[in-house]
């Protein structure tokens, strides 16, 4: 068997923190490694999506690997994302990863072109062919190329480098079948999901772990949700999961990806500074007015102070529901106003 | 030769005037058919998605197609709608409209189930091989199965009862194929579109005519557009094109289909009676600021008058653009306020 | 409380026998209706997608509630398909079905034409304030206007006749979300899934039971997860989640819906007769295929014989893999091969 | 106005040719610019979709806008593709290729991150507004983020250097919509499709001209279309875009993009070496005889000779259509007996 140990438990996708002029925050890179250690996530997954590495230069990419790597010094795996421009580029970066002695790399299928599963399959087995380290196939079909069950299943039978899927599709069947068909052909072979609003049924079901960016701003809770799960505690497991995908939720929708979590992760003391994506001032403002309810929904879980001017008390009374129809009635007003004075049409 | 003649020109595809009580306005529908044949559009087109065929019963879509084809005495020809629940029954409507004498049925392929390209073929090659009349294949792939091209040739060619198809997939491409594969196997086959936003460019790259909806409403313009572009009169048909744009636009975004043709159609005199999908009251409210846009649109064109309060001047002024982001930060502070009271979360 | 029972447990999606003139085969259809209630499924659910009730005319829909009802005589609660051209021709359905006796009545979404939430709102708005039976919203984005969240939670708010949902997206969070929206409210609303491949993880995250096409033929294996899973026998019910999954696959993938379910059937000794989607000679031989494949699938589980010849042995081999590749190398060859001899190009 | 002269005509998305290492072949891609120049194209577009650009280095990409400037000698103008990680260095690349006297950069939407139209706007707001050089912006929503018709709007009318938009979607509707809500703003401002399959009727609807991948290969015909477009000769035009469309579709299905037109390249003479996205044993043998009906289609256009072995003559006959049925049942047959076999299952 070729790997010194089996991908599992929670990986945390790292957020970098950026200083005031944009540039990688070395400092508070650190801190926050060590601050997500402490809180017992099972390892570390820098240059993923989360990690925004198709914002970073090469340079920048591999400055991160350093910099973690050499934080970490060896407490916990580190997953690296070695994606770069082409498969000799990849090859090199798996090669340096490889050099820091991190646990294994991950990487996404080919983006921007969509390729046919023959091309994934070939533009993977090119790497894993060449590669010195482990390697972790990454599907994310909303982003990338999507890796099928049978890509999957080829690619775990005829490259022992590749050890590992992580997946963030959400969906379920689609796990299974990954399972089904590789397990007993590879029984090293680890499945990650990278979706965690359905972190627990997708643990139940057989994955190994998962790299889920809400163990970078909740760690106690994404551990203690995985813990609980794997020692068949299902009613406690599952009303942790119910609060884990609120808080996901409101992450993740609203506001462009990750900066719902840069926001969060502000709140509980990381200076994560501000994203490379620019924001305009309408996003901006609906980023401010996110963070006070991140803010009230960490508050509650014990994370942080309550907003200044308090939370709302109980969310689900009856008339507090989101009234659409009420909201889109004064939109309307509001829009006839603007055209009645020529102000839009 | 099996058609007597070939389709061509633009077919309209009849709304059904409703009573108070939401039944078939028999005497509307019939002043409907003499007010489109005025104004010259070449066919009718009864039962299409424009008539809601699917919120009609069997019993109904029958009598639409008995009270149009009495009215229209042959003034023009009728393609009349027959898809029904199987190809059995579908089969029993082609009789029974051959028997009323319209010139050809047109049967959308299969929809709530997603058939596969041999499943398509097999249900329109079974009525084809069953029916007395002529029969035009009617592509619509946002709301029925696709009819793909490879499909279209191999009916062409194998059932010679297939004389047409009407494509409203607005893909101007997929109908280049079309042409280019079946024209030489069946020269009298004829290719109608479904897509006002793109009638003129449509024509000038082969097609036959088209059934829009848009005719329905301003037959004038549909008729002229198609008279121009057959003439090769460029420049003027594109000046009219833009303008069937903007209607079209008008009446299909931001409403339930067909509410906003029905609204328009009003607005030129027809008693089209309320829709049989129910509305809620936000949606009616934005059907009511519709109709006054339709209004300045269409006495824009001279077809009406203007709304009382009269009509914006110039759309296009740099102070008169629709400004997003002023009225998501509008929308975003009454959304606030909502949650600050507790109305919404 | 509206309701004389909540809603739970494993409801079957009845197939409707046809006879060799293709009509309804009454006897049969009793004889499954038995057939199902001896193997413990908890419920009845005809007129659904697997019913095709689309590719049935409205007298026909009835008639098949008539017979089952009269059949099941109460022996376990009906859920009644109810969807008809309008919602005042479902309401009459609805009606009907009441003074069968049948517990509530299913509705889906409207399809063809897709609505905004408002107008799926206003839809089941306007047959829920008029209709004598309990409802059930049918959410099947696949083939129908899409049921989102927020007009779950507005219907299951503002009428007590809509008792449940049965949801077919197969998407996890999107069931977590209802609930957790709705329950607070609505203790008494039901949450079931038709999503085979998912049925233990969904029933393990709050579910109350399912529509599953596979309990129609396989009753007893889906009986047994429903039962493991509720007594949080998690290993016993994982395992079998995994040969559901297989055999959901088997039938549901490669052939029209719902074609692969009625092979399957007709294995278990119930005379399907010919389905009413009519199969181009292909589709005839991959059904052909597709039924000695079942063979193998349920005689493994003990349902069935071996087919003559027999199964494979093991289906995991090393050597058994799906060779996408080497298929393709062949199909090329003899693609290649028809474009020399001038048949294809 | 800003602008040193509009952006009209037909702007080639250059190959990269590499040499047998996988480097950048410099001397074939200089041959290639004059070779194109001396065809008749109006500009040139290096780093665009057809030039692979992500699959290259930061370095790299400098480098082939670097010879091409160097090469070209202000023949005709150049547009640069600029995209890179983040907007920084995004205007870094601006400053670089203005330094180089290359007419405008194109720069593509935010991709791998999907983008509101919030987000897409700020992303060229703010390179716009540092930026030396012109811009054009890129949509492409099959691989990045889409710039909808409101934000090119609010972009066209608040960044003076944003002066074109490049569209691959193919859809005309939504070229018409955006020059009738841009044109009146921002007359000097340039509208290019980069979809040639239907380059004729974009030019007729107001296009300014393209940037299409075909010219690359055939820019006698491309260049040919334009002219007789512009000239009003509608029916030679449109013959001549059949003819296109037949060559387009050859080059881009059934291969990975942008291999059809590397194969099709080196077939009229230019060595463009192997692409960089590995391809499978599968994908190779069917590259290769994707090359052989590219030369028969090349041959019959007079641009080479016939393969050996000579063409199919005529590929409408009655008996050469592809026969979708017949190859289905020769790949259930193979199939079914690997199944037997037990290779496959």
């Amino acid at each position: 068997m070729n790997s010194p140990s089996r991908l599992q438990g929670i990986f945390t996708p790292n957020i970098v923190p950026l200083d005031a002029q944009g540039e990688i925050n070395e400092s508070e890179t650190r801190r926050y490694v060590d601050w997500l250690i402490d809180r017992g996530v099972h390892g570390l997954y820098p240059n993923g999506s989360t990690g925004e590495f198709t914002r970073f230069t090469v340079e920048e990419r591999r400055r991160i690997i350093e910099i973690i790597a050499d934080q970490t010094a060896g407490r916990v795996p580190i997953l690296a994302g070695a994606a770069e421009a082409n498969t000799r580029e990849t090859i090199r970066a798996c090669e340096h990863y490889h050099s820091l002695g991190v646990r294994a790399v991950a990487i996404v299928a080919p983006f921007y072109f969509k390729l046919s599963p023959a091309g994934v399959f070939a533009y993977f087995k090119e790497i894993a062919d060449n590669s010195p380290i482990d390697i972790t196939l990454y599907n994310i079909p909303l982003f990338a190329s999507p890796i099928d069950v049978p890509t999957v299943a080829k690619l775990a039978e005829s490259c022992d480098k590749i050890v590992a899927i992580k997946d963030s599709s959400g969906d379920i069947p689609h796990m299974m079948r990954m399972i089904a068909q590789v397990r007993p052909l590879r029984p090293d072979f680890s499945f990650l999901t990278g979706w965690d609003a359905a972190l627990m049924p997708l643990l139940l079901i057989g994955c190994d772990g998962g790299t889920n960016a809400t163990s970078g701003v909740v760690p106690e809770i994404t551990r203690k949700l995985y813990d609980l799960t794997m020692a068949g505690k299902i009613d406690e497991a599952r009303s942790l999961q119910y609060r884990l995908l609120t808080l996901f939720d409101a992450m993740i929708l609203n506001c462009e990806f990750p900066e719902g979590f840069r926001a969060a992760l502000r709140l509980r003391g990381i200076n994560t500074g501000v994203g490379r994506q620019p924001q305009s001032p309408t996003q901006q403002i609906a980023l401010d007015q996110l963070s006070r309810e991140l803010q009230c929904l960490l508050s509650a879980a014990g994370f942080t102070d309550e907003p200044i001017g308090g939370c709302p008390v109980g969310q689900m009374q009856d008339d507090a529901q989101y009234d659409s129809d009420e909201i889109t009635r004064i939109v309307q007003g509001v829009v006839g106003e603007l055209k009645r004075r020529g102000m839009a049409h």
